[in-house]
Formats: C-alpha cells, sequence, structure tokens
C-alpha cells in the first residue's frame, strides 16, 4: 500500500501506474499463420498491455490500435523512472476517457513492428538470424488476424470497442468487417477505407528516404555497426510535415529562426521548423526499426477494403454488425474530413448505426495525439452508451 | 524563307521557332556585386534568351522570371531536332499570351542555377575548380539585381511587365519593390510574400535528402564519378507530391496498379503514383545540379519582404509603384491563395491598383505551368490595357 501511495503521488490519481508489457506466442509450426499474400509466418509473438479487469461477463474489453509509430505501451510507466508516460496516457486510466475503472483496455504491437511484436528485426527461426527482408510483407488484415489469436487467448468472444486513429483506425474498420461477431462498437478516428494516392506517394518517398540509404544495406544492417539512421530520420521528417497542418506550423513556428536574430547565409538548420523536424527525425531513429518502417508503410498503402474498386465501399462495408463512432479533424490533410464522410455514407447505406464528428481544430493529422475536450466527451459518451445496451 | 517555312511547318505558325541562348557577362573584378549577405560575386554570366523585338522607343519589354527548376529557355527550341519546347512555350509565340508581335520577352536563368548562369557548378575564377559550396548564398533580392545588370545591358528602362511563378513571382514581387521605377507592371502568380514554415520545411527535407546522400560529399562532386543522383531524385519526388493537389493526384492515378493486377507483396514499385514519381525524379538528375537545388531552396526560404517581420506588409510594398495582377489556384496548397489574397489586401492599402483571381482549377501549384483559359485572358487584357496606356 505504501508503494501504491507513492506511486500514485509520483503520477497522480488518475494514472494506470507502472505497468508491465506481455507477450503471447503462437502460430507454431506446423500451424503458421496464413498471411493475406499466401506466405505463411510463425511463430508469432505479440507484445502487449492491458489496463483495467475485464469484467466476469468479458463485456468490457475495449482493444486499442495503434498508428504507424506506436506500440503496446498506450498508458502509465514502465518503471518509476520514465520520464514519459505511454503513447496515449491521457485517453487511458481511471477516469479518463478509457477509463480503467470500468473497462478492460488492451493494446498490442502489430506485427511487422519493433515494439516487442515478431516483425523484420526478429530472429527468423529457420536461419537464426534477424529477418530483414525475408521477412514477408503483412497487411493490415494480418495484423488484426494476430490480434484475433490474442483476444481468443484472453477468453474474450466479443470486443465492446476496437478504437484507432490513423492506422489504427484502419485496423478497427478492418476488425468491424472481417470479425463481425466479435466487434459491439468500433471508433474510427482520422482514418480511410483506403489510403489516397497523395497518401501513397508520401510513404513512398519516404521509404525511399530509407533505401536509399547505403547503410540500410538491402535491410541486412542488424548485425553490422552502423544502421540507416540518416534515412530513416529523413523518412520520419516527411511524415511529420503531414501530420501537422499548416496552420499549426505557422502557429508554433512561422517563419522564427532558432538561436539568431538574422540569416547566417549558410545551409546549417536557421528556421525553428528545421530545428523541430531534425529534432523529429533525431529522435525517432532512437527508437524505431527502419525496416519495420518499410513494412508498416506498405501495409498501410496496401489497405483499401473495396479491393482496387471490386466493391463498392458500401458492399465492402456490408459484413460489418458494430455500432460506429467516426471521427476526423478538420485540419487533417493528410486523412481529410472527406475520407471519413465516405465511410460514414456507405454504412448509413447499410443502415448501420453511426455517430460523427468532424472536429474543428488547427492541429492537422495528428490531432488524436493531443487532449481535445470534444473527442474526449464523444468517446465517454460513445462507450457509457454501449456498456450499458 | 524555304528554311523559315520548313520550321513553321515542323513548330507551326504560333512558334517562336529556333532560338539561341545568350550571355552576359559583368560585375568583373574589382566591381562585384554585393550580395545581401555582404558577399561579393563576380563575375557573373547570366544565360539569357529574348522572343520577339524591342520596340523603338523600348515600352514593350517583358521580363518572365522562372520558378525553382525553370531556366531561359521559356519557349521555342535550340535544334530542329528538339522534341520538347520551352518551360511555358504556349504562353510566348505569335498570338499567344505573351504575343511575340507585339512584346519583347526576356528571359533569364538565375545565379545560383545550373543552366547556363553563375552557380556553384560553374568555375571559381579564383581557384580554377567548380564552387561547390564555395558558392556564397543568394537571395530573391540578389537574383533580381543581377537581372538588373542584364536590363542595364540591353538598354531597357522601364519594362512594361515582370512576370513570374512561384518563385518567379517572388522575383517579380521584388523587383517592384527593389526597383519601382523600373516596372510598369508586375503579375505574380501562385506565389507568396514570404514563404510558409511548411514551405520552409518541405525544402528542409528535400535539402536534407541531397546532403545525406555520401556521393554529395559535402558539394564536391564535380570532378568525381559519381553524384548524388539518388538524393537529388528523392528531393525532387518529395518536391513534386507539393506541386500537385490531393485531387490531382487522385484523378490522375486513384490507387491503380502499374503493368499488374495485383499486390506484389514486395518493396518494388507497385502503384502507379510511385512509378510516377520515380519517373519525375529519374528525368530531374539528368537536367538539374543537386547544389543549385540546395542554393535555389535556399534563396526560396529566405524570401521574406517583411524583413523577418521588422515591417507590416503594407510597409514592405509602400516603395512599389507598379499595376499589379496576382493570380492564385484553388488547389494550390504549397502557395495558397491565402498567401495571393494578403498580397492584395497590402497593396489596396496603399492605394495601389491590383486585379486578381483565384482560379478554379484542381492541378494544385503546378497549374500555372498547364494551359489554363482563365490565367491566359487574364494576362493577355492586363497586358493590352497598360501597354496602351
Amino acid at each position: 500500500m505504501r508503494e501504491t501511495a507513492r506511486l500514485e503521488e509520483r503520477f497522480g490519481p488518475d494514472s494506470v501506474g507502472i505497468v508491465q508489457t506481455q507477450y503471447y506466442t503462437f502460430a507454431h509450426p506446423p500451424n503458421e499463420m496464413v498471411l493475406e499474400s499466401g506466405e505463411k509466418l510463425g511463430p508469432i509473438t505479440l507484445a502487449y498491455e492491458t489496463y483495467g479487469k475485464l469484467n466476469p461477463q468479458k463485456t468490457n474489453a475495449i482493444l486499442i490500435c495503434h498508428a504507424l509509430s506506436g506500440d503496446a505501451h498506450v498508458a502509465g510507466y514502465h518503471t518509476p523512472q520514465d520520464r514519459k508516460p505511454g503513447w496515449w496516457d491521457f485517453m487511458v486510466g481511471p477516469g479518463k476517457p478509457f477509463d480503467t475503472n470500468k473497462y478492460f483496455v488492451i493494446c498490442s504491437n502489430v506485427i511487422g513492428g519493433c515494439k516487442g511484436s515478431t516483425g523484420p528485426s526478429s530472429i527468423n527461426p529457420k536461419t537464426g538470424k534477424p529477418y530483414g527482408l525475408e521477412f514477408p510483407v503483412v497487411t493490415i488484415g494480418d495484423m488484426v488476424e494476430a490480434q484475433r489469436y490474442l483476444i481468443d487467448h484472453l477468453g474474450i468472444n466479443q470486443l465492446l470497442n476496437v478504437v484507432g486513429g490513423s492506422m489504427g483506425g484502419m485496423q478497427a474498420l478492418e476488425w468491424a468487417i472481417r470479425f463481425p461477431d466479435r466487434v459491439k462498437t468500433a471508433t474510427l478516428i482520422a482514418t480511410s477505407a483506403r489510403l489516397s494516392a497523395q497518401g501513397i506517394a508520401f510513404n513512398e518517398v519516404s521509404r525511399r528516404a530509407i533505401m536509399t540509404d547505403p547503410k540500410w544495406n538491402a535491410g541486412n544492417y542488424y548485425e553490422t555497426e552502423e544502421k540507416p539512421d540518416a534515412g530513416l530520420a529523413l523518412a520520419r521528417m516527411i511524415a511529420h510535415i503531414t501530420y501537422l497542418s499548416e496552420e499549426a506550423l505557422h502557429r508554433k513556428f512561422g517563419r522564427k529562426l532558432k538561436d539568431r536574430e538574422k540569416y547566417g547565409y549558410n545551409f546549417s538548420t536557421e528556421f525553428q521548423v528545421e530545428s523541430y523536424l531534425h529534432y523529429q527525425g533525431d529522435a525517432f531513429i532512437k527508437r524505431f526499426d527502419a525496416n519495420s518502417y518499410l513494412y508498416i508503410t506498405k501495409a498501410i498503402d496496401y489497405f483499401d477494403i473495396t479491393k482496387g474498386g471490386q466493391l463498392t465501399l458500401e458492399e465492402a462495408l456490408r459484413p460489418a454488425k458494430a455500432k460506429f463512432l467516426i471521427l476526423s479533424f478538420s485540419s487533417d490533410w493528410l486523412y481529410p474530413s472527406k475520407d471519413s464522410k465516405e465511410i460514414v455514407r456507405a454504412l448509413k447505406k447499410n443502415n448501420l448505426e453511426v455517430t460523427y464528428c468532424e472536429i474543428k481544430t488547427d492541429y492537422g493529422h495528428d490531432s488524436f495525439l493531443i487532449r481535445n475536450p470534444t473527442m474526449e466527451e464523444m468517446i465517454v459518451n460513445f462507450l457509457a452508451k454501449n456498456l450499458e445496451e
């Protein structure tokens, strides 16, 4: 109890406090998981975290799906010394929107990732060496299929809610179509039923930044001294621009210079916005694997529930049974509101219950990672309503 | 005459036909040009082309200023075998908007460029080797100052019109402020009085793509076998996305695959939009110098007629005397209409005559390089009105 009191003092009463990442391994040969590509993958380990308690009826489970650079560590701290909590800490905890007094919250690192789940940096059991490009290309569908193994393992039949922003929203949408009976409600934030041509274009230049870095070495850099840090940092810098709106960049940095009053007339970093991007790039290489970046962006590019136009959106969504909450952000130009509205219309044509809100904010695509009263309130109400029903 | 007839048959009656690039060298030491940075540069050569004839009163001269990747070759062909004409050929020629039956049209390659004007790939007379990064950083003001030498050399006191899109528009605006008595009218297309934070951000990641290519070698690659082609191609690919609107990319490519019907589940080029970007990158390295790309993007970043907010836009524009035509494109997100409208308002506060039109088009920033009846008509009328007055 004294320990609990001390942690509460350290982290506050609405923090989940100290949490531990857990691991579940499945799909052992010869029962590998069959991927959308037709290739087989196994064994597969998923790193995951849970917060709160599963109720006896097992009806209060929420699966949070992370975005491109996220991981299983949604909330709380791994050690008392951690300076930063999990990536969506303001959303998950006692009394927070995903209220751990009420809900059992789960998040797992996607396959293809580099935060504990099986991905290109994992050891290939067939060779005893890291997979590198031997790792098979995975899709959003494959990520969801792997999560389904975990949900089975946790003994949960139906998820109260599957929720995610950006690529996380793609997974939530995929869950609702692929496993209609196992998803009571789905919350899609700043996402799309298929990535736009512009989105593919930005992902491709980001991948190109990595793959043209000589230190990438066709994906074989795990056992060498140097990694494709320059390429990965550049990829992150490019992507980061697309996560913010022009307005946010203007307000935050404008044309302000960094640590100087006059132009230097050279090619050093001069503007604050340049310095900020470099910081983002440099911080990213410390926590992310370049090959995982390739695999995950490829999965995002491939996401298209209409199967390349073979189905209309209405047809593609026909299997879904969940109630939907869909949120988009007015200044998000990477996953613009029109992509969300398209899903809303198609769901309504299928007579599904859907609540939609375009939230006014100028933070751009990354808005879902920033506290927003409207977003929080809508999620709270949507969950409360559906827990009772 | 038979030769003329043959060329007319080859190129059409509204082509300027075969043209030759000319060169003017000035600022010979010890009379070097003093740059905004305080550094001196000389001798300076400008590559330029002219079309049409200067009238005896010298009142029909139009200076076209090119954008980042442009050059002096605006219209016509250098040889009868050329497959493509100059970069704004549809705008310049007999009967075209910049009608060479009426106007004397001039365009020079900017200093810092790589198409015949003095830039980082030129020989530094002090060392006998290419400048590389020894070349001083230049500004839009410096580019305009160098053009002024050329206009003096051509014996023109006042330009009927200075016109340009994007960085060309920045030069036209700079001309109007810097040399008010020498600019009768100015046409600014898809431009801004200062580059946005987002614009700086994209330029910086493009530069970073070049500077992290090991073959860039701190700018010393002119005498080596290999050039920073991968970095320059990537820079161009990044920039190219920003030149097009999401709508244009969607209409042109959508999610269509290239030469295949199914996903390949590997990292080869699969989507048409990827293939298009690679084509753009690969074509660019054949015609552009990586160091020039660094210098010119830096000049664009530095452009800010308010001098970092020391002046209001109204104050910054106070010296101008020209009549203005300002055009922006509704789908241009790199130089959005609001940037143009800001200039319009400030000019009006200074009681200057200004005509403004936001042209509805979904081609994005690059719209000025594509035929557009509204753009052409507005330019024709604006010029006709001001030639007579």
